[in-house]
């Protein structure tokens, strides 16, 4: 897609100190891609994308990802219209991971199950041991039915 | 270790919906963890735990991983000080994917190559498509050296 282009990979220096953006794909060709809210911060979701993704990604200023459990190319809000307006890319240490500063449009939601952040739940642990979860977010933001169609 | 327990993985519903958790480890055996700062949610870094990793960190309130280079468990911090205090432990609808919101003890940095936190690069498009890095944190928090050592 147009000419947008990623360094091939460098050693351990230059990818650590240097100038050039050389991600690491995994063995399926991806990189993690953590996603926050640019006004709170706030992490909304994880996704993940291969170089094609990460390159649409970069030329249009919106978020494209790869679905693995589809294995399809994702473009996020396309049904839901909650499209992510990207304003900032980080990548670490290693370029293994990166992070995404985004806004997002239609009802500014992000999670396909009806919340704001894909992370509505926190661990909490039982008398037992057992390891449970309970709601951070406790309200909805829309109902999943009326975007998605009923499942 | 002690007695925290994980539920076996349950249907979609029970994974999205449900109080348990029921956390999917990838074909290696592991799932990614997004590590925040607690105070203000700027994300330091994204690592990896195993189910054991995972269980250490519930039962300690401090953060374990699996180094995937070194093929090991880490407790961050064993050698810098950098300990994460772990304060909170979120997980997402699919629940294949942490966030961790942590207290960095020590120096207060977490990245290796010396930053508060390991993204501490934004990407840039040149004008020939090339994409590069700038800094976002322009002075290190310490010099590596002088804490692991000359490599």
């Amino acid at each position: 897609m147009c000419n947008t282009h990623l360094t091939e990979r460098g050693d351990k220096a230059t990818v650590e100190n240097g100038d050039l953006m050389m991600p690491k794909f995994d063995r399926d060709g991806l990189i993690v891609a953590v996603v926050t809210d640019v006004a709170s911060g706030e992490v909304l979701m994880v996704g993940y994308m291969n170089a094609e993704a990460l390159k649409r990604t970069i030329e249009t200023g919106e978020a494209w990802y790869w679905s693995r459990s589809r294995q399809s190319f994702w473009k996020k809000g396309e049904t839901s219209g909650q499209i992510q307006t990207v304003h900032e890319i980080l990548t670490d240490c290693d370029q293994d991971a990166l992070v995404l500063k985004v806004s997002v449009a239609g009802n500014g939601a992000t999670c396909h199950v009806g919340y704001r952040s894909c992370f509505y739940r926190k661990t909490v642990k039982s008398d037992d041991g057992t390891v449970r979860l309970e709601r951070v977010e406790t309200e909805r933001v829309y109902d999943p039915d009326e975007v998605y169609g009923k499942s």
